[in-house]
């Protein structure tokens, strides 16, 4: 018995050893990434009216890059989740160097979309790609999960919620606790990593200002409600919008087109430029307690589900997080709640319910607001789960159901 | 789709409505278990003298008991963990009286056990009871969950960590997503319930007077290693005694009385009775900041242990709590910490990973000993779960390790 445990913590211990150096790697990738994210998001803020315009022809570019280095790796976070459930057997290399420009050159001009879908996929791929030439590890898919908690942590620099992200996302209702020590290992690393080369931290500290009572619990309850209802709108729309117009506009290099022209022109006639790339001014606002428009955020839903079906890259997660918190807002104020706490319940609870996850976006709360409030987060964020109405926009997820025992696509 | 979603949810809410109800009636039992072993408890300290050597006779009347009414009842939770994990059709409804029956003779002749179990025994057998009446529901085990986390909750009233322990300690590795809302609805219930009917809640608010820093850090991850191999031996120690002792003593009864006579010995020699019971008292001691000796957590572990093996009936989580919290206090003066939060953490954590689970103890955390420490309950408890050697005391608890795709036996 003895024995089986030392065999046991000896491969977790080999794993977090390599955990460490691969944390170290994709931190650094994500600083570069993120950094001249940031940067381009700066540029295009200060330059909107000159770069918008030319959204349909960037779109051409990205889709002529990926047809011409590699198809395959337009899938995205589909070949991540299917690598990981042990049904592929590899993501291709360029995938990183893919996602990581097609990122830049979708947010230069203007596309709403995100960054950490990209920071996952390649903290899976790099991961993965080493795992895969050491070929004394029994198990290269769990270097996948560390990866993509690597990749989150380092551009968002939350590791705890990082970890429990890429633990429970792969299969909804299962936790691969086997990973657990080499992934909060490569999430530490990969956060202090991006952190030491100059990425910056988002994270406000919240007061706890409520008392608990049976009113609040309601109102609580129905938040949940509201943000998982929105987040399962934007995940079944993205799921929609990108099959209906696969099918409508059958070639890409036309779909892509089309859709830039429509969306550079929305983008530039909606408060001209305000729901263009991350939507982190929109999180400035709510958390700021500054100007949100009652339709902020269904402005920023629509026209990110637009920019990503098409064929723009980037992830999902901070237009979500933006969509969340300015909804946050109005409904904070509608319900005679301190507004910039809704806000950050928003913030999480929308990215928890349109991901299908549970425990990642309490952490986030925890992480990113502290963790004084989290007994609100782990309320409004439960409801909102329980209220997405299954879906996700990881369309390679699955659930597994305990009661059946089955596997079930999502 | 949207008839499937509607087919889901309507399904859920049947769920959650019976829970409403079967969180009333449980919460309504575990007030009169709680409340009159609290009466118990307090009676047996003041005349500890008089009862502590009536210990072994006490014991012969419980197996006496268990023999004449149902001798399976006294597998106790292998029998919760066996029909949930649908391996068993039923448990017998005598389970309930007798298992509440002899907790309370235990504790009043001073054997050293808890009471969670109790109630998460009752709890189970009550809904699951419930639900093979209720032929149109499509799977009684959900209730059984319910049951559990209704059980949980009206006892210690931390409903939302009872909901997460029932949803993850059947099978480690796996979530019971299907019966989160269900199971929230019955430990809200049960903890209404039974806090109307006058069972108080056990709950101190501790400061955050800590600044992050990686000493801290260190110190947290040591924290929990610690905790976490005290509990694994604390599960370990148990699994064993229990079994050499029923080969080496084959009679129930010698076995019982022969363990009652030395068990009250030792419970009047060691400080006249302060291992006795749930160990209430060390935490209070703990917590306040009053004497603790360096010895406690080690004589109160071992005294569990031996009364639980020989067949004396009660849970094993208070005391986990006051193994984990007298450790702490010890612990934290060591490192130079805040003791009352040493404790705090120690117990949260000693209980997660002597039972394998990672949420309940967090969550425990936050509910007991309010929100604002939440960060340094994860860290603590996350390592505490890794390095508890893959130990339980839940004999019939079971893992899914995703990468190997395998139930595993623990």
């Amino acid at each position: 018995m003895i024995r089986n445990i030392i065999q046991e913590y000896k491969e977790i211990f080999l794993y977090s050893l390599i955990a460490l150096f691969v944390g170290i790697i994709i931190g650094g990738i994500d600083a570069l990434f993120g950094k001249v994210l940031l940067k381009i998001t700066q540029f295009r803020g200060e330059h909107a009216i000159l770069l918008v315009p030319f959204l349909p022809i960037a779109g051409l570019s990205i889709t002529f890059l990926y047809s011409y280095f590699s198809k395959e790796s337009i899938k995205g976070m589909t070949l991540v989740f299917q690598t990981g459930h042990g049904d592929k057997e590899r993501i291709p290399k360029m995938l990183v160097p893919l996602i990581i420009f097609t990122t830049w050159i979708t947010h230069l001009f203007g596309g709403s979309a995100g960054r950490e879908g990209v920071a996952v996929q390649l903290g899976a791929t790099v991961a993965h790609t080493i795992a895969r030439k050491l070929i004394f590890l029994n198990n290269p898919r769990i270097l996948l999960v560390i990866g993509m908690a690597a990749g989150f942590a380092g551009l968002f620099q939350t590791p705890i919620a990082a970890t429990f992200f890429a633990l429970e996302v792969l299969v909804s209702g299962v936790f691969l606790y086997e990973a657990l020590l080499p992934a909060l290992v490569a999430s530490y690393t990969a956060s202090m990593t991006s952190h030491l080369l100059g990425l910056e931290k988002f994270s406000i500290d919240l007061p706890n200002t409520l008392t608990f009572s049976s009113e609040l619990l309601f109102k609580l309850v129905l938040l949940g409600i509201i943000f998982g209802v929105v987040g399962g709108i934007f995940a079944l729309l993205l799921n929609l919008c990108k099959n209906k117009l696969t099918i409508l506009i059958e070639n890409p290099m036309k779909r892509i087109f089309m859709g830039g022209c429509i969306l550079s022109l929305l983008f530039l006639l909606l408060h001209s430029g305000r729901y263009c790339g991350l939507g982190t001014n929109l999180i400035q606002f709510s958390l700021m307690g500054e100007q949100i428009y009652q339709y902020d955020w269904l402005l920023k839903l629509l026209l990110t589900v637009l920019t990503l079906s098409v064929g723009f890259q980037g992830g999902e997660v901070t237009p979500l997080f933006s969509i969340g918190a300015s909804l946050g807002m109005v409904l904070g104020s509608l319900l005679g709640l301190p507004v910039t706490l809704v806000a950050a319940l928003g913030y999480s609870a929308v990215f928890g319910s349109a991901t299908n996850t549970l425990l990642a976006p309490i952490l986030i709360g925890a992480e990113v607001f502290g963790s004084q409030n989290t007994i609100y987060f782990i309320i409004v964020c439960a409801f909102a789960f329980i209220f997405n109405g299954n879906k996700t926009i990881y369309t390679a997820q699955k659930r597994f159901n305990f009661f059946t025992n089955e596997n079930i696509k999502l």
